[in-house]
């Protein structure tokens, strides 16, 4: 359908714009859509096998390290929107996900997004589990 | 200054609204009205010598019951309102919240909240301790 | 499959809690639910033949008037949670929506909100389309 | 009081970490920081005389372009936060911010902001207004 990005590498995520998104600007707040991104990582990493479940039992959180965001285009309240996720690098460290947000054929935003894991106590970055790393690199 | 509430039962936080409130109707966002309300009870209980750590101390959460409002003119960015909160009564089992939004003397919202705690797993209702219900009502 | 309400009368609408719904309580945050009854709300009025174009035509913006919440048990990160409204009573002034969350078969919040019309500018109280309320009213 | 940074060029704007802000790992969501860095930034111009009546009478709105952030430690419900934020770079076409978070001498967060202004129908870049770029040049 799309032929801007290769679909192979990227798994996808619908999301409805719906007032609570959007600013007196009339557009999507830009802020709002990093809590797409994670949505849609989120979806990913369900996807390979790791709901929260699962990653509890290894005792470790993600967080989010650092990220860089280009906004192209404003969305507007009713946009369908898709974001497109895909793994850059995963390794015991930190996992790099590229992600970019599309309304049909029109870019609206993209951004690169490091995730690490620390121990539930926010005291110390732990390794993430060598299974995930696994599942991450070869879905 | 003003005259249309007993400013004596009434304390008050002042809330400015940024562009994060509002929504593309060019408002603050109904929702959004309820964290302007959680914020000035935060600030009610700190107030009275109740801050998170005495809480924790105390091993209870607040959690909020049950709610109703009434909006009855719209805010917009930029705005200046104060939130004025009073105790309606305070009681083991429960403290009630009258808590209305002013922009000058602009009626914006009323709200009546009841608020419960309850043990840190969610598990059950606890009952708030005895010194907090005191000070509420003597405050 | 669900016989604790009258499936006939509700429309539903599956959300799945993501981590930005949460608070440091490790529940999903009282005010958010109330941006899951709007996405409901959306859906319900977006699926009688009313999206955002159709309103914008008619000159008005639907605005929260009023709303009652119970709140009965939380919800968790993850949880894939369903709100199911019905409409109590559409008239030329107002929208009356029951809506109510569960999870599986636990009843987790209950809301009344009363939603109004205004003109695009939040001047005065404007009367809903007649067509409008006639869908809403057979559906 | 502090000396790990020149604050002569800071200006610098508190807040308070509230439930709102925080997610189910216990810590403020690291999306939410946004908010708190576009609330210091809206401070910011608003302390060199542009409020919002200002900039609509110059008929634009300001757009974020693009921004790099690095999360470095986490903040924590109750918290007393503190952005400073300083102008890297002003001209007609963008106003680079530099923004950082301390909670006391703990670095929480660093972020780099490009701002750009857009016409009120978000159809084109538009430049911003020569006394703008030289109030905050000259600050």
């Amino acid at each position: 359908m799309i032929n801007f990005i290769d679909e192979g590498k990227y798994k996808s995520l619908k999301i409805r714009v719906y007032i609570e998104d959007t600013d007196a600007g009339g557009i999507v707040y830009y802020v709002n859509y990093l809590k797409y991104l994670e949505r849609a990582r989120t979806e990913f990493i369900r996807d390979v096998g790791y709901g929260k479940a699962a990653m509890l039992d290894d005792k470790f959180l993600f967080v989010v390290h650092s990220l860089k965001v280009n906004y192209r285009s404003p969305a507007f309240l009713d946009d369908l929107i898709v974001v497109y996720s895909k793994i850059e690098k995963a390794s015991k460290a930190a996992i790099l996900f590229k992600q970019i947000v599309y309304r049909e054929e029109k870019l609206l935003m993209e951004a690169d997004v490091k995730i690490v894991s620390v121990d539930p106590n926010h005291k110390k970055i732990s390794f993430l589990p060598k299974k995930l790393i696994d599942r991450l690199n070869h879905f």
